[in-house]
């Protein structure tokens, strides 16, 4: 994982010179692989050597053949280390030959180049196709230090990017990272997300395979949710996989669905994420770079991009729906891919089970012609589009062969191989997965129809019973908005592998239950 | 140095309900003291409790009297820890009495409240005073990432403070540091900078202490400079001290000069400071507020500001200048201050001696009655200014006692008995004070009159030739701005410890001359 920065000491001179006012320091080993290239010296060193915390410095070691060293950022300490050593991490020690007997020469060193222009975004200033790659590359290569990161991010988040930066930004990403690239027809889709159980990229997957295209699809685990497409597929098979993998089994059976997180495609966005996350920020052109640059590193030619609106969405407007969908069609079309984005009912939970295991029964029953109905029509729904904007049906025609193909068991064999090949067992059944051991069922008190299931709420209780970190946790819905009901009749039964974790979702779901009957 | 953030963990029912909701890990030592409270968990653990890198948890370890623990900030790795481990710095290990047998619980816990109110910096909003000193609390006691509070400085950066804000923000680096505080009048003085060899601080202090004044004076070493206040005093006794050795020292002779940096005054700053120079950014308020704070931290009634400006200076305009000295004037006033700026002359160096050594020569030599002329009316003037100021002089009469304290040896007395308290030697005499080993003359080439002496060239060479990391390493000034050369007369002559740094000096100055003579 590490890569480690190790510029030869360019020419002759430079060596001389730096050998010659560079601080002899000792070696302190720590045991620890710090995953990129850090070292400690104290205070009273680094003062002397006009080294501040953050700075760079070279570090490197005379041999017969001259002197041979790399780059690390310093950390400056007046606990970790003595005066006189220096703390190098596993990581250095290692690339650089180094143990606890050696001695090293040290010698400041100016800051990448990327660090000016982070300096000019905080600026306000519109950065350049090739300053964006510059720190792309930095960040990828792990050559800025946190600050750094950190700065750049902010930044960006208070003044946005503009169209030009973020088609770079997209392209950069794609870049430094790796590329995937399939014969055919190559589709990928995209939900923004928001609304518990929408697991129709485990329908669309096979289905499309099953109608012969190209379908390289990487998933994320749930953050905020009860579960993520890669968390639902767990339950099925193995999700961990390298772009390698991806690669072997899109040849072989035409699609495949893994984990996005484990995979070196446009991994800047990973390293950003890292930062954003403590504070909750994001800049919108850093959300469509990363997400279409992840479409753009699968060789993706055709892009549908799910939109759920509405009250409890996480877009609350039609407008405003339009407006973000506009922006995916704009900015896939300037780094060369199709894009198309459909507007979908985001008020309540798609599908009836909450949670990876009872989001994966729901997927194997509706694979069996058996499912949740909000599911099975989304997904042929989907399908369809995708047919018809990549010119595989005519024009009104995608969605029957959808159903089609669905109803014949020809989705259901494929994602029986891409379980196989995905090292799972292909012909497990539907009530095999089994939800948690321990359940509430949830009663109406009152008759009526239902108006409305808050997506939060449900999310909220489905976390507390444990989902996804038990996959059997979770939520099973027993009735959808529309429905009739009766008082005394089951809403939904909430399932948790522990006594605690069910009290506490129950205690939760009494102070504000999901369910309005009207 | 490390504050550990102990919160016991509060009710009973939130101890069982941690205890039960909790990861049960077993304990790493990292023998690292990290200076803050810091943990390492495997990234699968970390998934498995939804904590992200940055977020913190609670660890508690069950003991008979029920749990206790602290608050630690999560670092996540896939390779300095196995799965179900923890790896714990020495700061918590100790202060929880954890060994490498010891089992802990961990639990997530929520971001402290400061870290929404950067969020609402981040978004442009102005903050509140007890949102300011929320923030400042976290920053003096490390319960800040280093990712939030770059975001945060950066924010601050980009937006600014308004006017309440600084205030607020000054007030809570003092209130957040110690404080001192004395009878009779209190004055200090602050220069911003820029000028090479400008050192009145050491004739100021025991001038004015030999008035009767009070001057407890906290002073910087070099960052970018050839030589900081501390560093020349450095050569004459020690700077390392604490609050209560500043209360002593002034106590006893009046006054003191010590290095700012190793004193709890206002300690916030000097954690902001290590996050903006990585990458040159600051904020004019938190400048402000960070130089005011440290005046208002020691007791100061009185404060004189020296703000040069002009050609070579950080400041080009006379305008400029008194644009921000009118700050310094409203903000001191703000925190109960008296403050006065003096726009002075930054085209040149003062002094003859650029470095620790050859400074520290000119004061004794100045203290002496023969230092550089330069030198001695500035310094006369400011106390002058100073005496006035704080009424121990009548109008139009201060520079005259500044001058007889001088003349009458009064002052010379003064600094001897602070250098004796601060575990100097008094009667060190300025020929004893030797400059480097090697040294270069630098003669003129023509004759005329020196019309400009650049201060950044004249650092940057006194700086390569080794100072201020070689105290003995400099520049000493022969001619100043205005003086009349003949061809083939000394300007200056560069002092070196090593044949290496003076041979880079000599050769920098080669490339360009600070002396222009016309």
């Amino acid at each position: 994982m590490t890569r480690f920065d190790d510029e030869r000491i360019g020419p002759l001179a430079e060596k001389i010179r730096t050998a010659q006012l560079g601080e002899k320091l000792s070696v302190r080993i720590i045991d620890i692989d710090a995953g990129r290239s850090i070292a400690l010296m104290h205070e009273n060193d680094a003062r002397r050597l006009s080294i501040h915390m953050g700075d760079r410095a070279y570090i490197f070691k005379k041999s017969k053949r001259g002197a041979y060293g790399g780059v690390a950022i310093i950390d400056v300490t007046d606990t970790m280390v003595a005066e006189g050593e220096i703390g190098v991490f596993n990581d250095l020690a290692k690339s650089m030959k180094l143990n606890s007997r050696s001695t090293v020469f040290v010698t400041p060193r100016e800051k990448p180049e990327s660090v000016s222009y982070i300096r000019k975004k905080i600026d306000g200033c519109e950065l350049s196709r090739d300053e964006i790659y510059a720190i792309t590359r930095d960040i990828v290569y792990d050559n800025l230090s946190d600050i750094e990161l950190t700065s750049f991010v902010t930044a960006s988040a208070i003044y946005g990017f503009t169209k030009r930066e973020t088609v770079s930004l997209t392209m950069a990403m794609v870049d430094t990272g790796e590329k995937l690239d399939f014969d055919g027809i190559v589709v990928d889709k995209h939900c923004i997300g928001g609304v518990p159980g929408n697991r129709t990229t485990m329908m669309i997957v096979p289905m499309l395979a099953a109608l012969g295209l190209k379908i390289p699809k990487t998933s994320s685990r749930a953050i905020t949710s009860p579960s993520g497409t890669a968390d639902t597929m767990e339950v099925l098979a193995n999700v961990s996989y390298q772009a390698r993998d991806i690669r072997r089994f899109v040849n072989k059976v035409g699609g495949c669905i893994v984990w996005g997180g484990a995979i070196n495609l446009a991994p800047a966005d990973d390293k950003i994420i890292r930062v954003e996350y403590p504070l909750s920020i994001d800049s919108e052109g850093q959300v469509l770079a990363s997400i279409i640059s992840k479409k753009k590193s699968v060789g993706s030619n055709y892009v549908l991009v799910d939109i759920p609106y509405g009250r409890g969405a996480k877009i609350q407007t039609r407008k405003g729906a339009r407006e973000l969908g506009k922006k995916f069609v704009w900015l896939a079309g300037e780094v060369g891919m199709k894009l198309k984005y459909l507007l979908t009912d985001g008020t309540q939970p798609i599908g009836n089970g909450i949670g990876p295991v009872l989001e994966a029964r729901d997927i194997l029953m509706a694979l069996d012609g058996e499912g949740p109905k909000d599911l099975v029509d989304k997904s042929v729904m989907m399908v369809g589009e995708l047919m018809e904007f990549c010119g595989m049906s005519s024009k009104g025609k995608g969605a029957k062969e959808a159903r089609r193909c669905l109803e014949e068991g020809r989705a259901k064999q494929k994602m029986q191989e891409i379980i196989n090949v995905q090292g799972g067992n292909p012909h497990i059944k539907p009530d095999e997965l089994r939800p948690g051991r321990y359940r509430q069922h949830v009663f109406s008190k009152t008759g009526g129809r239902v108006s409305r299931i808050d997506n939060m709420l449900i999310s909220t209780i489905a976390r507390t019973a444990g989902a996804p970190k038990d996959p059997r946790a979770g939520i099973l819905l027993e009735k959808k908005v529309g429905d009739k009901v009766s008082a005394g009749e089951l809403l939904f039964t909430i399932y948790s592998q522990t006594v605690v974790k069910l009290r506490y979702a129950v205690k939760l779901m009494q102070k504000s239950n999901p369910f309005l009957i009207e």
